[in-house]
């Protein structure tokens, strides 16, 4: 609802205005929170992508178009070991037990699927990985990006754990990582977890993906 | 001592080594963690510069020289609002109540000086920008750079925060502000909480500090 009004305050500017709609929680198909899915932290890869396309002159319609690409490829699965608080609520938007885990929750604090006892992260890793698969098809030796997502209390050191794994069972697939994101980049505030995202890449998404940039949450050298 | 066999170790391995010790922290003078101040995130700017000299070709003496006088003219200044974690240990290394904050903690999770009732943000900036200005001299018109830091589970929103004001406080000084680092850049895993670094630059240090770099924790462009 707030998109929709964004576009239509800026339509009524006389900025042309397109939109995509991003989709890449493979976690939650309906929730009382969302119509269809959920746009999680693949939206890194819309903006960075679409950024890199509208950065080499393309028009507002060919970068939709290669937006809707990245979505079309992308898939992300999440999970956190505990909530964030948002400052105008002041307490957390849910509770879990020390010893609990909440799957697929989304980027603002909403419950995920379920819950169920924490795991080792090499488990975790493999778990999401294979939900994600499930969802798109990635055969031998085709090329992927990942980015291992902290959801904002995720120490980097844990990120690199998953990480590891993730490259690991990616090469028992024989699927090739080009390129690998690790670190906050699209976070609850504070939540301790991570998602995984993974974008099957063609030779124009991976040259718009490796493209450089220079913003305060993502640099490209 | 960790440090001191490290240097050992390669030393006997025929590598030469230079020794500096960061001392930045204006929070503690002496405490039972500690002979002298300790290193904190001030370190970030000594890493910066010193290889930033290096990559330059300077030898190991001319390197080191920098390095102290990054280290001679650094100073931070940390709070937190709760502890962190550390695996081996598994439970918080202090406890804070709700409405409590620890002024000037050490990295590691060392407990700071004291505990006070929490404030704003803007109140915090200015007591800890006041008490690294009174460690060093920073004349008007002199040009800094600054650091602030979150210790790892700060969302970038709240350090944003904590910037603006600084920005304030340093304009009102006429102090000169070249370069801003904002972000988790030296961590004690997931704990809540910043710190403020000031470095007072000469040409050769400003240079340095700007100079590209491309690693997993720092990346200029």
């Amino acid at each position: 609802m707030n998109f929709e009004m964004a576009a239509e305050m800026a339509d009524m500017e006389g900025i042309k205005v397109e939109k995509v709609i991003v989709n890449d929680d493979v976690a939650v198909e309906n929730s009382t929170y969302t119509i269809g899915r959920r746009g999680v932290a693949g939206t890194i890869f819309v903006h960075k992508i679409a950024g890199g396309a509208a950065e080499e002159g393309k028009d507002l319609e060919e970068v939709k178009k290669i937006a809707q690409r990245v979505i079309d490829n992308t898939r992300t699965m999440g999970m956190s070991l505990g909530a964030c608080t948002v400052p105008a609520v002041g307490k957390p938007s849910f509770e879990l037990k020390e010893d609990e885990i909440e799957m697929g929750l989304g980027i603002h604090g909403e419950p995920g699927t379920h819950r169920e006892k924490i795991s080792s992260a090499d488990q975790l890793t493999t778990y999401m990985l294979n939900k994600i698969l499930e969802d798109m098809t990635v055969n031998k030796g085709e090329e992927v990006a990942v980015l291992v997502n902290g959801l904002g209390g995720t120490p980097l050191m844990e990120i690199y754990i998953v990480n590891r794994k993730l490259h690991e069972l990616l090469e028992e697939k024989e699927i090739k990582v080009v390129k690998t994101l690790l670190g906050n980049y699209m976070t609850s505030l504070e939540m301790p977890g991570f998602s995984i995202s993974v974008i099957k890449l063609d030779e124009e998404l991976k040259r718009l993906l490796k493209a450089s940039a220079d913003t305060p949450g993502y640099k490209e050298i």
